[in-house]
């Protein structure tokens, strides 16, 4: 019998800050926002090229998003994908038939689907469902989805490697909340964590995708030649780990809890993806671009605090459950003063997204 | 393109009390899981004596229940339904291509989606996924679904009839909230809606399920040679009805605001059933039975509290929108002491629900 999610893998959830008030994620995604922008040209030029006549044949074409989080963006993406395949099988004359489209809405059960379903267009042309779970695990029927997309989820690894917050590990993570910035104990822990997950995600959708399925990932990553500490994210996340340590300093957090806090992300190098691709070895690279500029460093020099809110957006509900709710305010409200102190360091941060299209090989 | 449920049919929503406090949902559908245990027998033998060699023959099979609400009910019926198909398989020799199953929730988008989704049983033999919309329109894609299963849902009308809360119509239901004791102009206005939404409901779901395919409904009703005001289900809600107007005449809500509340409920007779399905033309009947006794009895003589925390879980949300907040627990206390009062004549009230199965026709 199949296996859910919860017998394939033990994961933990990372829920963005649900909500749509001015802290939550809704608003607070213009970043992700740039990364769909820039993809969307990506993803219709892709769909215009493939050779997609079978696949598009099917009468109900199902397409999945994983990581879908709360935000708007994951409608526009969706909408993008669906109206360009409505274009190539008017191009390809198969006007009559159209097939129909469901989308299901994936993420963790601790993200807010009620929020998402009560924002769900109302015009939209798809049968909308939501799925709970995480996506390193099985989610779908065997041979059930057409198209998988995924914009700026795959770095959430599914848990932070248990070394890590060991005492006794020489991987012990004391005084970081991250790998960028540590020894190369806690980097090697969180690299096997990421080797092992892209395995399990790979897996997954290999098992999940129709033949000659497509999985379209836009990916935060790191510029092969980067050190860990100058990538963009990373540089980010060092600064709030040094803002709760400043903060343990004075007694505000307790210092035992800044080090059993970790970030359960990781950010791949275009090598390290590549070897995960090759590794699983059941889909084929049907495109690779790599998008190193976007929104960010305007960002960094005009509003330091928008940068500060949308990490909060991302991490708040991580750091409400080690810290609590009332550290909140005071360690974001430090964290944007930190970010724009730092604004020529963090400025020299490199960003690197992927925009992939990937198609399972014929069995 | 596909009609999405809003654009097919303008409904409103009535959400069940969300969450698992001691008034939710989840924790008073005791009636609602006496139907479901009664029920459970009856499906069972059913999928036992049916032909359905094609149907689970498929790769993946297909459910959806509709109108979930938030309780551990639905799931007990679905791994019910699973277990079952499971054993027939086995029955027919079938060992080695048992389907994968996948379990589609279905409620209004204003049903609490984040406390099913963590609810589910994490040793769950199917790909579950929620469905916001109204089963008076379509909801998923055609011949997509196997299996409809709805438990106690029916009765929900899409909305309370216009011309009841117009103060200019002959209809207009000033002091009640219900039709079965209301003019006859109240109830022609009720009964044309059910048929409306009976018509929508079979057609929505004639195109959605596959050829073959089974719907397994848990039906309410009234029992064809019961007055309408003897009802069980009836009684109760013309009780609440009297409970607000008491409370209107002691001013501690606006007369005009019970005048222009209704319940958007329908209890058919077993013969406007009958007719809903043979106008709709698509399904034959092929299980039929009708279950009068259950735990209803027992209930209202020996804790009548029990009964009107039953009704409150259903309808709080309807209240709440209406009446506020504050005079909730007045409302229900009161109304637990009027049901305890009236309790030999409430007992007299006849229960009634309809279990069915029916299957596409060949077109």
């Amino acid at each position: 019998m199949a296996a859910t999610e919860e017998n394939s893998k033990v994961c933990e959830a990372y829920p963005m800050k649900g909500g749509d008030g001015p802290t939550g994620y809704a608003n607070n995604s213009v970043y992700q926002r740039g990364g769909a922008d820039a993809s969307k040209q990506f993803v219709n030029k892709a769909i215009a090229e493939l050779e997609l006549e079978t696949l598009i044949s099917s009468k109900t074409f199902r397409i999945a998003d994983l990581g879908c989080s709360v935000g708007p963006n994951t409608f526009f993406s969706v909408e993008n994908i669906i109206e360009t395949l409505q274009l190539k099988c008017n191009s390809l004359g198969l006007n009559s038939q159209i097939p129909e489209f469901q989308v299901f809405f994936n993420d963790h059960a601790s993200n807010d689907f009620n929020l998402l379903f009560n924002s769900l267009p109302h015009n939209r042309q798809y049968y909308a469902a939501g799925v709970p779970g995480s996506f390193h695990g099985r989610l779908f029927p065997n041979s059930s989805i057409h198209l998988f997309h995924s914009s700026f989820s795959i770095p959430w690894i599914s848990r932070v490697p248990k070394e890590v917050v060991n005492k006794n590990s020489p991987a012990w993570n004391k005084g970081r909340i991250f790998y960028s910035d540590a020894t190369d104990e806690v980097l090697r822990a969180y690299e096997a964590q990421n080797v092992e997950d892209m395995e399990c995600f790979l897996n997954a959708r290999a098992q999940e995708i129709v033949n000659g399925g497509l999985m379209v990932l836009i990916i935060p990553g790191r510029q092969d030649d980067t050190p860990h500490s100058q990538s963009l994210p990373n540089m980010l996340f060092q600064i709030l780990g040094s803002c709760l340590m400043e903060m343990a300093r004075k007694g505000i957090v307790d210092e035992e809890k800044v080090d059993s806090f970790n970030l359960p992300n990781y950010f791949m190098s275009s090598k390290e993806l590549e070897a995960a691709i090759e590794r699983n070895g059941r889909f084929s690279v049907e495109r690779w671009e790599n998008l190193h500029h976007f929104a960010a460093h305007d960002i960094v020099y005009n509003i330091p605090q928008l940068l500060a809110s949308q990490v909060r957006a991302t991490m708040e509900g991580l750091i409400k459950q080690q810290f609590g709710d009332e550290t909140l305010d005071e360690l974001f409200d430090l964290y944007g003063k930190r970010i724009a102190e730092q604004q020529f360091v963090v400025v020299t941060g490199k960003a690197m997204v992927y925009l992939l299209v990937l198609k399972l090989k014929a069995n």
